[in-house]
């Protein structure tokens, strides 16, 4: 039996019904494998600025810190998006929090669920068999560099230091080992510098990992190969501002952005999210897709060490989509409700 | 008579072939409406490299500010790309061509041609109607800040002034009036000040546009829109890193890149080139399709004020592409050469 701590972030819009059957998921590992998790509820984004004034207070920061592992629904409210130089916006918390507890490495799966091909904006042949996984630098780079104004101008500087590079490098690397053995570095190496520091330490770090093939694409190049080839990749290595871009262009292959999770770790401390966003017009419909956030738990599962409890949750999940049990995007004729997708997963574990 | 000065630049790989069918196309409008184009052909990028040491030599920059307008094959051989730190780059070569004639702003039609959906990778109903125009920055932004090293990292500064926006912001703006009356500012307006120095002089240049309804997108965003509804998108404004990613990525659009023009224009300057690169391996094979740099040579026209001209080249590109005269890539069973395509889009005109 084992205990885990996890701090849970419902968030704003479509996230506290998709957190709410994740946790079902959740509860029902824990009935068949006789774990314990304990959870943490905490306020974060825009429905914590509207209580507390702040998008990621004291207690959530402190929750997070305590916990194993930090589950977040999503955050994001319209009423904040218009107005971008507003003084406090449900952002800063999310970003706040990334650097924080130290979370620099955001990894995202991306396949290609073949019963999914027909809802893919891509043709079934260019995409069939897409396994691919997305490293994204997350507390580095342009989005935590010095930036503001000028008399007449603004500026954000990039900076990447040497042992930023390193340690999302070698998760890759690692990562890369166990699959299919190849690592794409994504930059501009023929324009920025940083980029070209990126390039080598990739090269002074690949020797240690002398089974996999090395390849390095100028992220414009990617951006096409992406959606023309996108079966080319396997571990995709890059910065946080490329990663930012590339890894939601590449969620687009799987059909549906209701099917993507993501973690994000660091040394101590580890994130899991679902990539959709808080998707305000959804709230309450019971429409939302809830497996983004499902699988986010089947990564958690992986990171405790729990293996098998991954597998039969993501078992549970293809199961799912085996049976069209399936929410309205991706079930027009037969729609299912967030709730009963969410009861039909935990169901099956 | 118009008399018109052009300096040609063909350039590496493919780059000479393709000049040389635009170059056919070019010569057939001198004679049908008796223009004068006064060519001057120089060297740029590798071929420059290795002839003079200089991607960009003092006679071919001359030759550029004394022309009305600028043809640019493509720049880049593989001998220079394996080493990105490698102190003399063809890429250097463009980017100080740019900046030298204050070339502040790329402008790219994507268009999905009917005939040509099945190559895409895109499904057919994703993409059919297509009718997009992207400007981007061209000399501000990462690409032009200050780079560098310190003791244990490297930083590329981005910088951009109130000025440099609003120049090109005009241009998209009054671009739109023309078209369908939409612009979309694709920006990080919640992560970067630069952007947010954007969106704020977007919004104050605006009221001078009242038809034109202004949209905003963050780039992430953007990059899954891109994919997930292109036909949303008509004229699109962004900065220079963003601009080189998005409008790479919506390059597949069109099922080749062997279709789509470019043209990059200043004050008193402006370039017209294809945006595909100098693709080194089909150098010489006669499979490099010539469209591109027709449709670069019918911008220029355009350019000229030479209306009339510029919608007889474009109608002979459609009855090319009618007639299935077309390179390998999009005519696999009975494919013509670039020679071919060039003689025959000559020809009508
Ligand atoms: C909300 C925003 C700041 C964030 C980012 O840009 O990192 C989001 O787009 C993401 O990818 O998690
Ligand atoms: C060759 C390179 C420097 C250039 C750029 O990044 O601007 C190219 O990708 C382009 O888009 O014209």
């Amino acid at each position: 039996v084992l205990t885990k701590r996890i701090a849970v972030l419902p968030g704003d819009g479509i996230g506290p019904e998709v957190c709410a059957e994740a946790l079902k998921v959740l509860e029902a590992v824990s009935e068949r494998f006789g774990h314990f998790f304990e959870l943490n509820i905490q306020l974060m984004g825009a429905c914590a600025i509207d209580a507390t004034g702040d998008p990621l207070p004291e207690t959530t920061l402190e929750a997070c810190y305590a916990a194993d592992a930090i589950l977040l629904g999503a955050i994001g409210d319209p009423k904040y998006d218009n107005d971008p130089s507003a003084k406090v916006r449900p952002e800063q918390g999310l970003l706040r929090l990334r650097k924080s507890l130290g979370l620099f490495a955001n990894i995202r799966p991306v396949t290609a669920y073949d019963v999914l091909l027909e809802h893919s904006p891509l043709k079934a042949d260019r995409i069939s068999g897409v396994d691919m996984l997305i490293y994204r630098e997350l507390t580095g780079g342009i989005y935590f560099g010095e930036k503001g104004r000028t008399a007449d101008g603004a500026y954000d500087n990039c900076y990447y230091s040497r042992a930023e590079i390193e340690r999302v490098a070698h998760l890759a690397f690692e990562s890369a080992v166990t699959r299919r053995n190849k690592l794409t570095l994504v930059d501009k190496a023929n324009v920025l510098e940083t980029s070209r520091l990126w390039r080598e330490v990739v090269q002074q770090i690949a020797p240690q990992y002398p089974g996999v093939a090395v390849d390095y694409l100028f992220v414009d190049n990617a951006a096409m190969q992406m959606i023309l080839n996108p079966k080319q990749f396997d571990v995709i290595l890059t910065e946080n501002m490329f990663g930012d871009i590339i890894s939601d262009e590449a969620s687009v292959i799987a059909g549906s952005l209701g099917l993507l999770p993501s973690a994000s770790v660091g040394e101590t401390s580890a994130l899991f999210e679902p990539i959709h966003g808080s998707y305000p017009q959804a709230k309450g419909l019971g429409i939302a897709n809830p497996i983004a956030t499902i699988l986010s738990v089947a990564m958690m599962l992986e990171h405790f060490g729990m293996q098998e409890e991954a597998a039969l949750v993501k078992e549970a999940v293809d199961y799912t989509l085996d049976k069209n049990v399936l929410t309205p995007e991706l079930n027009k004729t037969n729609p299912f409700t967030t709730e009963q997708v969410g009861s039909f997963i935990a169901h099956y574990v």
